[in-house]
C-alpha cells in the first residue's frame, strides 16, 4: 500500500486498529522504493508482478512497474499475507484448492466494518478457503502461528452472516469449488485497505494487484508468532 | 506515552518497528483523554497512579494529574506491560520477586539500540526477573502467550552482554535480590520511549512514570496471542 506522506500516520493507525486484515512488516522512509527492513535489496516500483492505482477512490490503472508515478513524498506499506501459511498447511496435509486449481484465491467484501482511523473506513475484505470439517481445529492451530500473515480465520462457515451471497463470484481473485463435507473458512485479507480506500475516496494511492504479491527476504518461520518480533 | 500530534506518525512507527519494547494496545484521537478501544470510560489525564513531564529530554516534573498540561493536539499511546503475564507466571508457579519484596520491578537501560523512526532513536529498556535455572524454558513458554505484554524474554542470563554492569543499581525501579541456582531474566520494557525521548531530546512529552500504570479495562486473556486480534 503506497500512500503520500499526508496519509501515512492515518494509515499506519488503521493498521494498529486492524491488525488482522493489515499486519506490518515494513514501512519505508518518504521516496525511498526500498523496504529496508523486509527486501533491502528490492524496489517497490519495480519488484511486484502487477499494481492498481488509484484516484479519488476510483481504480484507473493497472500496471506492472510505478517508476514514473513515483514521488519523493511516498510512503510504502508492506502487509503480510496469507499465501505465507499455505506451506505450513500442505505439510500438515491440508488441501488448498486454489493452489490445487492454479488460481488465485477467492476474496470477498464483507458487512464486517473495520474500526476506522481517520479517513479510512470501510469494510473487511476476506479471502476463502474450503477446508474438510474434521481437519479445520488443525487450521486454526497452525495459522494461529503467523500472526503477520493474517493468523488465525476470522470466520468459519455461515458465509451469509459475512454478507457473502454466493461463493462463486468473488469481489477479488478466482471462484474455487466447496467440495462435500468442507466448509468455507475465511480469513482477513491484505486486500482490505484497497476496498477501504475506495470507499473512502483517497484522492490517491497504489496497491499491489490483489494475489500479485512483492516477495520480501523474509522467512515464513520469520512471521510465526514465536519467531518473530512478536 | 503522550506526545503532540505532530510526532504521533514518528512515535507510532517507531512502535512498529520495535514492537518488543512497545506493543501499541491503543491510540487516542488528538485532543481525547479517552482510550475508546482499551478504556471507553478512562481519563488518561486523572487516572494514573503517576506521571513524568519531560521537555527537551530532561524529566522536568512527576505529578499525579495531568489536567493542567492538556492540550488539544496531544496523542496518547497504551502500551503494553509485562505486569499483565505476571499472574499467569504465579499461576504456573513460578516466583515473582518484586511481588514477593513487595517493590517495583527493576529496570535497565542497555547498549542495544532500537530500531530508529525519525527523532525517535535509542536504547533497548529492560525489565529483570530473576527465575530459577529450570523454569526458564517454561518462562519462555508462557510469555511468549503475550506478545501485547511484551511478549518473550529477549535475554536470559549474562547482564554484561546488554551492557549492565550492576544488577543492583537499576536505571528505573528497585533492585531485587537473584539468588542461588536463579538465572536473570530480561524482557523488553514499555519504559524504552522515556528513554530514547530523552536521548532524543524530544521537546515534550508526558508518560507514566515507571512502574504507574494504568489500567486498562481488557482482561489478560484480551492480549494473549491466540485471543487478541494478533
Amino acid at each position: 500500500m503506497v500512500v503520500p506522506r499526508a496519509y501515512a500516520y492515518e494509515f499506519l493507525l488503521f493498521c494498529q486498529r486492524n491488525p488482522k486484515p493489515c499486519p506490518v512488516l515494513d514501512v519505508t522512509e518518504p521516496g525511498d522504493p526500498v523496504p529496508r527492513y523486509a527486501a533491502p535489496e528490492g524496489d517497490l516500483r519495480t519488484d511486484l508482478p502487477r499494481y492498481r492505482v488509484y484516484r479519488d477512490g476510483e481504480l484507473v490503472e493497472e500496471v506492472e512497474d510505478i517508476r514514473g508515478l513515483w514521488r519523493e513524498d511516498l510512503v510504502a506499506f508492506l502487509l503480510g499475507c496469507s499465501f505465507t501459511f499455505e506451506a505450513a498447511l500442505q505439510r500438515a496435509g491440508v488441501p488448498v484448492r486454489h493452489l490445487e486449481c492454479g488460481c488465485n484465491v477467492p476474496m470477498y467484501v464483507t458487512t464486517r466494518l473495520c474500526r476506522p482511523a481517520g479517513r479510512f473506513a470501510g469494510p473487511l475484505v476476506v479471502s476463502m478457503r474450503p477446508v474438510p470439517a474434521e481437519q479445520v481445529p488443525r487450521v486454526v492451530q497452525i495459522c494461529s502461528r503467523y500472526p503477520l500473515a493474517h493468523g488465525a480465520p476470522v470466520h468459519v462457515g455461515a458465509p451469509s452472516s459475512l454478507g457473502i451471497a454466493d461463493l462463486s463470484r468473488p469481489d477479488y481473485g478466482d471462484p474455487v469449488p466447496v467440495r462435500e463435507g468442507e466448509v468455507p473458512v475465511f480469513w482477513a485479507c491484505g486486500v482490505t485497505p484497497q476496498a477501504v480506500a475506495q470507499r473512502s475516496k483517497l484522492p490517491w494511492m497504489i496497491t499491489h494487484s490483489p494475489g500479485h504479491m512483492f516477495l520480501t527476504d523474509l522467512r515464513d518461520e520469520d512471521l510465526a508468532w514465536e519467531g518473530s518480533n512478536w
